[in-house]
């Protein structure tokens, strides 16, 4: 299988840099493609903007879904925005490796999505939810906490970080038609001991071991709704 | 009052620009003293890193949270950060303005986030939520969606916006003590007509004109959770 990971952290020693080169290793002992997208290292522009196209349908005025449908049509992102939609497109399992800041994406993965999850290429047209264009393909969290497990709990001062992270797991991956594998969680991965944060590697290279085959976080599909978009159940 | 007025579209005739502008418009005319940060206009960088230091406490290895309680006690963060550390510490009102991309905040918009919300300045030392080092200070959003109100519900297929916003309003403005002044939503700004449109803007500015005096958005403060951080009435 072809696995897309994209990684978002500045320090090359990091324990997120130790996720990615275990997640490397491990992926591609089990026979697996493995693409990484460093977006440090490659210095990745996050800021969705006129950079974004080579060829503009209106050089006055920018609506960035007009232009990314413009785009889609005519062959005309950026290189480094085409070369990332490619991948997208290829890959089987996504996975994102991060360290949770401000209870979401680092900045420059948001505009990884941002700027990736292009309209006309990614979305549009009916094409979204269990009817999405990425339908078929898998996506994973891997991340770092700055806090213990049990803040992070409906009870914890943080909040549940399943409610943090529904804007990435429904509104980035399901919104698209990928099916999550639960997150991978290091949690207060930079006040742990090493041999805590060794348990985590190993912890991470089982779960990534199953990531084809683990039971995906459970949204309803399109056939739930009804034609004004509402949970049937509840009209 | 001091109000910073943070405001994220690449578009300079966006309808979220309209909306920067009535904001500016309606505080000024009600006395306020109105700072606008323009990030598209001025080239925000959203990328954490090495540029956010003229200083470094370790050449060799970054870590940010270290790098930044450092460069909160020598005063060694980058002149743009520096500049908005200014404007944030100076105001009574913080304003957000942008598009709800990808159910958050566009990158430009979390990196300003991710950059200025610093160890040692603006968190930290058991200065968080109710003890916040931003406290007194309140936070408002105001935002454009791509669709219908009814589909940001529990039952809408996108999914409830307040669950949506809970990363912003608890974990950024709460978490540095701020408290949360309503949002205010332009739903469906790109497909409505112009009659409105032009009632969003007026609703905005009511809001705004209020926006001292509004009830805000209840969360717990330190009192309500025990010594493990876990609220009282759950233990």
């Amino acid at each position: 299988m072809n696995v897309l990971l994209v990684h978002a952290h500045p320090e090359p020693t990091s324990f997120v840099a130790a996720l990615r080169d275990r997640a490397v290793e491990t992926l591609t002992a089990e026979g697996h493609d493995v693409v990484v997208s460093d977006l440090y290292a490659e210095g990745w522009n996050p800021v969705a903007g006129p950079a974004d196209f080579v060829v503009r349908a209106d050089p006055d005025r920018l609506s960035l879904q007009a232009e990314q449908a413009h785009a889609s049509r005519t062959g005309g992102f950026a290189p480094d925005l085409a070369r990332e939609l490619d991948r997208l497109e290829r890959a089987d399992l996504v996975v994102f490796s991060f360290p949770l800041w401000w209870f979401g994406l680092p900045a420059i993965l948001k505009g990884w999505v941002d700027r990736v999850f292009a309209f006309g290429r990614v979305y549009g047209g009916g094409r979204w939810y269990s009817d999405g264009a990425l339908r078929g393909k898998r996506a994973m969290l891997a991340l770092t906490t700055g806090g213990p497990e049990h803040i992070y709990t409906p009870d914890g001062i943080n909040g549940d970080l399943e409610t943090l992270l529904f804007p990435v797991h429904h509104g980035m991956f399901w919104f698209t038609g990928m099916q999550s594998v639960p997150p991978f969680v290091a949690w207060s991965a930079a006040r742990v001991d090493e041999a805590t944060r060794a348990g985590y590697l190993d912890e991470y290279a089982e779960r990534l071991r199953s990531a084809f085959d683990a039971e995906p976080l459970a949204f309803p599909g399109l056939d739930a709704y009804d034609t004004t978009l509402r949970l049937k159940s509840a009209s």
